[in-house]
């Protein structure tokens, strides 16, 4: 018998749908990236999922139901935007044991509805059940883009520019923070603590925002990544399935990695590396994309994205060039590394 | 604090989402059919979602994982054909404990792959998670449909002929005949049990099949019912369910429901009256719908299908004619009111 470590969640799946062939003239893209892609004519509908566990993706003596509603939603809207699509509808279906109340499940909604207003998707199905145990909820979006404009995985080439929007690292500290805090208020219930002065890394953990500002700017710009993908893993895990997919190497530079000044002092509070927040901390919900050189111009005056580095061919590998002008040689799992 | 259960699974959906407006203009259902419709020109996306929890909807002790994998799939295209649209596309999410081996899970996608054979779907995405304890999937299917085909809940009208394919309540009697083997092998390991003889009413509630058949066999006779909805929660409860939404009554006759004599048999062995294993067993996975009497002739020459009363006015109420003549008020679960 194998125990499923044994493969990753990766290979785990690779494993279990290697047989599965593509049969439908609809389907232009299945697994493998942020999102299916369906055809229908000149737009095609772009479908994710995701699935959250209570005590494996959410704690809820930290995070308020609403928050996680709003998180859920937001997660795999994330995923639509990185196909360069737009999300128009979502199905919510959740299993809840007895100990769960209307009241709570009200929470969630409210936090369901917001996510729903505020990215301009409908709630259009799911299924509710009951569960011997805790919380799982599993959400479906799905999305509508142009064929033409699709950002996939694989479709980045050697000189193409590395691109990084918003900040990275801070959502993972705003974790630890509420861990330490947790543990802090189990042994002294008594002492009042105040988080206020890290509002911005414990919103980032606990309220992430998708970045559909960006997908609208690139329509503006008139452009179109050659690659793109959500950073939800931490840059390093999402690097390596560009560069993957994509059958190329790549150079990434930390002094283009954007981390917020909150991040990089919560990060030495912790005697953590920053740029190891932001290549392996996750669940940031910001985009990296490459694009064209030519298309350079067309991101330069675009706020809130930075240029982090180069595609390089698959033999030159996957590298940092640290600070101190080091050559890293980057890991899938870069965390254990450093 | 309210319990969940003072609301129902119907209640509680309803609560929890009515603060929901349909905002996109390519929606064109949402909640509350057998799928949600969304529209893509000529052609409509029919989605449709089910959650499905170990201990809940399946007891691994008599549910080989292989089986599990293919009903799981079955049930959702199922409410694809339900809309009088056919599947093309699905994704499979689950979290698992750590229980489950790799081997496991190759049965279970053994049983997926089946199933996506057997009904030609692609499997496009999903979410792998571990959780603390027993087994969640949540499957999404992604179906395509004729915008002017598409069979709601709501369009039945009084006059229509009430319509019911294969036969109904053998899924039921199979489980219960299941429960009971398990007790009795609980008690008396040593004895050898057969259930060769039950072959029929055990493969409806392990393997059952969704009417792909019938969606092609309505097309060839260029038929589209006026209302659908597939059997999951028992005839009863479905028959509610459109007459509800189609705002008008209807009459059911206990000599048009059709039940399989092995089904007949078992009901009476577990003292069961047939007729109710049928209103309220659930699980059958057929289609109850609805046609309007000119296309009568097209229905009759149909194999399968079983023509079991009318539409009437809202006013009517929802009433079972039996065979004995006796006319009984339906209630949504009949079940506990016979």
């Amino acid at each position: 018998m194998t125990d499923v470590n044994t493969l990753g969640e990766f290979g785990l799946i690779e494993h279990l749908t290697q047989a599965f062939p593509i049969t439908q003239p609809s389907t232009i893209r299945g697994i493998g990236d942020d999102a299916a892609v369906i055809d229908n004519g000149p737009f095609c509908t772009v479908v994710s999922t995701d699935m959250l566990v209570e005590g494996i993706h959410f704690d809820l003596a930290y995070t308020p139901l609403r928050h996680l509603g709003y998180k859920a939603v937001v997660v795999n809207l994330s995923d639509i935007y990185a196909m360069n699509a737009t999300p128009r509808q979502i199905t919510v279906s959740f299993a809840i044991s007895s100990k769960y109340t209307v009241e709570a499940l009200d929470e969630l909604y409210a936090g369901i509805h917001a996510a729903c207003e505020t990215y301009g998707v409908d709630l259009v199905g799911g299924d509710t059940t009951s569960a011997p145990k805790g919380m799982v909820i599993s959400i479906t979006a799905i999305g509508q883009g142009e064929k033409e404009r699709l950002a996939y995985r694989s479709g980045a080439r050697p000189g193409d520019l590395i691109c990084i929007t918003g900040d990275l690292g801070a959502a993972y500290l705003g974790l630890q923070l509420l861990e330490r805090e947790r543990r802090i208020w189990i042994e002294h219930p008594e002492v009042q603590r105040n988080l206020e002065e890290q509002k911005y890394i414990v919103g980032r953990h606990l309220k992430p925002e998708a970045r559909r500002d960006m997908i609208e700017a690139f329509r503006k710009a008139d452009l179109i990544p050659t690659s793109m993908i959500d950073i939800s893993d931490g840059l390093a895990s999402e690097l390596f399935h560009i560069c993957k997919q994509s059958r190329v190497g790549a150079l990434l530079e930390e002094s283009g990695v954007p981390i917020h000044p909150d991040a990089q002092m919560m990060a030495l509070q912790f005697k953590l590396d920053p740029i190891t927040c932001a290549l392996n901390g996750g669940e940031d919900y910001e985009l990296l994309f490459t694009i064209d050189p030519k298309d350079t111009d067309k991101v330069r005056f675009l706020p809130d994205i930075y240029i982090a580095g180069e595609i390089l061919d698959a033999a030159d590998g996957i590298k940092l060039n640290t600070k101190g002008g080091n050559l890293h040689t980057l890991q899938a799992q870069g965390w254990r590394h450093f």
